[in-house]
Parts: C-alpha cells; structure tokens; sequence
C-alpha cells in the first residue's frame, strides 16, 4: 500500500483529523455552572467593559483560523473547498503539534476576492491571527494585502511567506559553504506565483541586490510585453535593472544561485553549468523538482535544496509557520511584517551548527526540537523591536512557552 | 468567593475553554506524510470527484458553528460578540460533553443580518451544522429563516429551539400530574422574544389548540394597535381565535398553564389562583423568575418549573440541544424541523418514568445519562421519517454512539 492509499485509509478510519477538546470539565452541576451559566456571565462583563480582555479569558488568544477557498490546493489546482478541507486539517494538526498554536480549518464556500475579505473581517472577534493557504495568485496578494490594511489580526499567507521563509534560512546556510555574501550574489528565480513573488520580496528585505525573475516565457524585465501581470510589473520595477533580455537559460549564465518556485523538469544541466562556480540549486517544485539532484549535482551545483522529504535539505514549510505564529501570538501581534519574517529565516539557519554544516545538511529537518522555540523567540523579537507587539514580553519565555505547548519531542 | 469570582478565575487559570486536538498523530515523518503531504492529497483527489466524501474523510460529519453577534448574550443584552465567546465557548464544551458533537465558538463582528447570513452561508463546506446562539429578536428570525431556505446545513437557534422542546417536555409530563390533555387546555404565555416565539409554534405543532400570547402591553390579538411587529402579528393571527382582549392579569383567567419567557416578577399569587384546578406554572425568566416557585405554590400551582437549577423542575436547554444536533449529524440531516423538535421534547419527558413522575419531578436532570442518547435517536428517527435525513442508520445505533461520544457519565 503507498502512501497515498495509507493516507486515505488513516482519513477514513480517524474521521477527520481534529477535534474540539474541553479544557474546563464538566461533569457535575457545580462545574456546569463555573464553565457555563450562571457563572460565565462574570468574564462576559468584564469583557465588555474592556474588549482586549477577551484574550485573557477565552482561547482567542492562542487561535488562528487557516482559511482557504480550495483554488491552489497542493499540485492539485482549483479542487473546491470541500476538497481542500484534508490540508487545512492537516495544517492545523502541524500547528498544534509543532507550535502549541490551535489553528482551526475553514474553506469558504466562495472565490470571490471581496467575499473572502469581509469573511475573515467578521472573524476578527474569534480569531488574533489568520493564516490563508492554498488561494490562487494573484487573488491571495489582494486578499492578504486588504486583511493586513483593514484588520489587526496577525496575517500571514503560508504558501508565500512560509516558503519564503525557509528558502531563505536555506540560503542564508549556503552561502557560507560557498563563501558568498548576500549582496554579492545575482540570484534568479524561477515561477511568479504566490511563493515566487514572496522569495524576491524576501531576498531584497534581505539585502540581495543582484535579483532576476523568470517565468515560462523567460526572463521578466521592466516593459516586457507578453504574459505580465500587476504583480510581475513590480517585481519588473525593482528586480532586473539591468535590463537583461532573453530565456530561462539565458538568465542562468553568470548567477549565483537559482530558487524555482515553478514545475517540474524546466531546468537543465547545461542551465545549471552555466552558473558561478559554487552555484546553489534551490529545486523546490514538488513532487518533482526542476531538476533532479543527481543532474544538478553532475552539473557542477555546491548546494543544492528540494522540496522533497527524500532529498537532503528539504525547504518544508513546517520549519516557520508554528514558530512565526507562536512567537506573533505571544506578542498579541497586530502584523506578521518583513523585520518577523526575516528573523525567522535567521533563526532556523542558526539551528545548524557550524560544526553540522555540509552541503548535505544547511536546512533543518522538520522535527528539530529547537527551531519552532528558535523561530517563535526571534519572531517575538522582531515584533516588539518593529512597532506591531501589542505587549511586550521575555523573549526567552516565549521559546519557553513554545517547548511547553509543542507536542513533537 | 461566589460563583462569578470562581467563574473569572477559572476562565483566567484555562486561558479559554476549548482547544483543538488532534486525532492523527505526528511524531515522525512517516506520520507527517500521511496526515499531511504528499499523503494528503488522496482524500483531497476523492473528495474533489464526490462533494460528499468530505463526511467521511474530514471532521465536517460532526462540525457545527456556534455563532453569535454578542446581541443577546445571557440577561446582559448587546454586550458584542468578544464578550459573548465565553458563552460560546461554554456551549462548546457542553456539546462535546452531553453529544460528543466537536463545536466551534465564532463570534461575528457584525449586527447586520444580511451580512451574518452571509457569513454563515459561507461555512457550509466546513460545517454540517450551525446553532444561532444569543441573536437579538426579531433579527434573530430572519437570519434562522433565511438560513434554513438557502444552505444545506442542520440550523437551530437554541434560545428559540432548544428552549421550546425543554418546556414542551415539561408540560407533557406535568399535563400527566393533573390529568388533562395537550388538545383540551388553555396555554397563556408571557414574552414575544425568541422563546415566545418559538414556545407558540412548537405548542402548536404538538396539538394544543387554546393559546394566548401576551406581552408586557397585555394580550396580544388581531389587530391590537399597539406594540406589535411582525412577528406578533403573525402569532396573533395563528392564537388566540377568540379575540380575548386585556391585561396579562385577564389572561390568567381560566388559564390551565402559563409559559413564561419574560422578565422577573411580572406574576402575581393572585393571577396564579385565577387559573383553572390543576394549573401548571412555567416561570422561566433567569435568575428571577415570573413569580418565585414558593409563591406560585401557595396560590394554588399544582406543577412549576423554573429556568434555575436550585428550584426542581429546571427547564435547561443542555437536555435538548447536544441530542438535537446528535441526531441531526447522525443522519446528516439537512435540517432540524418541527418534526424533530416534537420528537426530542417527547424523548426528553419519556426519560422521567411514571414510577419517579411527582410535581417536583416532571424535567429530568441535565445529568441524567439517558437524556442525549434517547434525544439524538429520536431526532434522527423523526429526521428520517420526514424525508430530511442523508442518510438512513439505526436509530438503535445513534443513541450508542451519542452514548460513546459523550464524557458525564
């Protein structure tokens, strides 16, 4: 039986991967009138004399919605919501684990952009924190965008910024195998999706001068004519400015290291050949890479990192979203900002020891016991150091805190 | 320390009332795989090709909202939906406890109806069913009706509902105490909230021919002039056909029962003792009822329940509402109607047998572990038989597996 037929029958036997726990018993009337009436309506008035109470007497504090309209669910495409429920279940069930954070699923029965909007709004009462996932670019951008200016929950879309994130910490560990520095490099990159848009952000917030962006129609430059959108535009006003012209393969001769965030098999030897000497590969299509290891490998790459669980370096998402959520959740964030995500990306480099470091090993495994505390303190930091902290506290207790609530080691 | 200052501390000591929990567990990678990707993506692709596999393969089988606006919480009236969430909370946990039904509190940050029919009718892919909690009246009305005609979700709104079928499970039994019949008596009631309303409507629906609903102004009737709204109309249209006219004080008279769902002390001994032989008293208003159960007694009442659990007889909504939904998700009904109502009240009122029947005894305790199995099975008998079911199970087995689920006993 493969994985897939083990999983489908795990869904089946479980029924669902979470559920609603009680944390106050209830099994007498004494209890029944503490955790319910009459008793409740005390923390009711004491809210409602002061609204920011309500995450000290109720779970708002620790929850966040992950919401999706099932458009960009894994490979899959447009599924609907019902069929993006599996993932977002399964997402809340990493939160919990890695994180401590309760995360409840929600796939919205609409794709309209507006709709999606003034649906997360009204969960602002509920919810301290959101985390979209799986919403086709270039919907998520406005999406995200709109929450971020017209909530003051903790906003963050996973597929951009999570991937953002560990690309980076990836990065960041390879480049001292390589001895290059941040703003010496020419980074390309590879697919203008939702993770795409989100790493060239990240590496400019990062100091990287030297950017190119590609899609299928090749490289993107300011004034290009075929296959751009608003989001491909900016990219073009503040990547390339150089102006340089021509194919994927044309813009391989001379970078540094190549991040696709694309499809599978784009990418070939004689491309990777014509990087830097000490090129790193970042292949993170999935399943299947841009080009397999073993090519990238034979082609000369020094580092080389995949998507993949069965690859050295594996770029998997778990590594930030726990931690960047516990850390924002303990400082009652009201943003996840660029200063957070960029601490992130630090913190899980740091948890590969210099003396750990090799080509094989500059990403963390997913079950490091120490990179969601790592992440969740610096996250914290950032927040507090950046303005968007609703209350400041010992950083060092907040990776406390998330040791405490992770249930992975 | 009362109850209040013991309820503050406990909700402060839990930091909330609920958490979520995993059922698949995620310990080590192989386990990541089949409760997230690649696994995943099986259920996703099974659920993608038939919308309806996500009750078997997702936790939405058993999934209902709670949802409020903060309009009406409790007696504290439009507090706001933050501090009505520890109400929500509380009734989350008493569905996991008395149902084993995995509910989820959200408050909405809006009073609008149309926007709060809108916002649910989006939850439809995640949840099988939604209970309205402390929704001002009249709006109340509207968002429950509207529900109910466009989505397939099981919709109740408890304090309308939930409290109908607990006192019709009263009255069934105390009608046994005097010996009178559901067709042959006078039924006079206080209140036009949610409850009156609804209290009107299932009395009906289960035979009783004689009502008279009065507010504060007095009898309600055809064509009164003042304080009326169309949900008063619409009652005094369906009651009432003698075109009695009068203070609350005139209804009294001859009266058999009087229900209650008003506002403390609005009863006098001397209305009670102008009832007729035998006269059963519902004085449900919380904490104070219509008039004090030692009041009611000496003018002359034979039966008298109240909403509070220190008096015998408590009407409490926690009989009703975790069998309700039990049953309803059992059956995957896409609805919970008056037929369903009518079978849980009976199921409730069966659970006192003849041998411990007393006028201190016509309700049976919240924590009478036969209650929510005998509830749900009835609910999803009368869900089959009125053609809303999904699907057709044992009602045999929906009482052992509400049995199963539940954690008071």
């Amino acid at each position: 039986m493969d994985v897939y037929q083990e999983s489908l029958l795990l869904h089946e036997e479980k029924k669902g991967k979470i559920e609603i726990a009680p944390l106050a018993p209830v099994t007498n009337e004494s209890e029944l009138s503490l955790a319910y009436t009459p008793g409740v309506a005390e923390p009711c008035r004491v809210i409602s004399k002061d609204v920011s109470a309500v995450n000290k007497y109720t779970r708002r504090w620790n929850m966040v919605a992950v919401v999706s309209d099932g458009t960009a669910v894994l490979g899959l495409g447009d599924i609907g919501p019902e069929a993006g429920l599996p993932v977002m279940e399964g997402k809340c069930v990493l939160f919990k684990a890695f994180g401590g954070v309760d995360a409840f699923p929600i796939c919205v029965g609409t794709k309209n952009p507006d709709e999606i909007v003034q649906f997360v709004k009204l969960l602002e009462p509920t919810f301290a924190g959101i985390n979209l996932e799986d919403i086709s670019a270039p919907r998520c951008f406005e999406i995200e965008q709109r929450l971020k200016q017209e909530t003051k929950m903790a906003i963050f879309h996973d597929d951009q910024h999570g991937t953002a994130i560990v690309t980076m910490a990836g990065l960041i560990n390879a480049l001292k195998i390589v001895h290059k520095k941040l703003d010496q490099i020419r980074v390309i990159t590879c697919g203008a999706g939702a993770a795409g848009i989100a790493v060239i952000k990240l590496l400019m917030s990062m100091g990287v001068k030297d950017v190119i962006m590609c899609d299928r129609t090749g490289i993107i430059y300011e004034g290009r004519k075929n296959g751009m959108n608003p989001e491909k535009e900016e990219i073009a006003r503040i990547t390339n400015r150089g102006r340089l012209e021509g194919t994927l393969a044309d813009a391989f001769k001379g970078a540094d290291v190549f991040i696709g965030v694309s499809g599978p098999g784009l990418v070939t030897k004689e491309m990777v050949a014509a990087m830097n000497p000490g090129a790193i590969v970042m292949a993170m299509s999935n399943p299947t890479p841009e080009i397999m290891p073993e090519d990238a490998q034979e082609a000369g790459a020094a580092v080389i990192c995949t998507g993949r669980s069965d690859y050295p370096n594996q770029v998997n998402n778990v590594l930030a979203f726990p931690g960047v959520f516990r850390g924002a959740l303990d400082v009652a964030a009201r943003d996840i900002n660029e200063e957070m995500k960029v601490a992130a990306a630090y913190a899980i480099a740091a948890q590969v020891k210099d003396e750990e470091l090799s080509p094989e090993y500059v990403i963390p495994k997913a079950f490091h016991p120490d990179v969601g505390p790592a992440v969740a303190a610096a996250v914290a930091k950032a927040a507090m150091e950046s303005g968007v902290a609703g209350k400041q506290v010992d950083p060092d207790w907040v990776a406390r805190h998330c040791r405490e609530m992770y249930t992975i080691a």
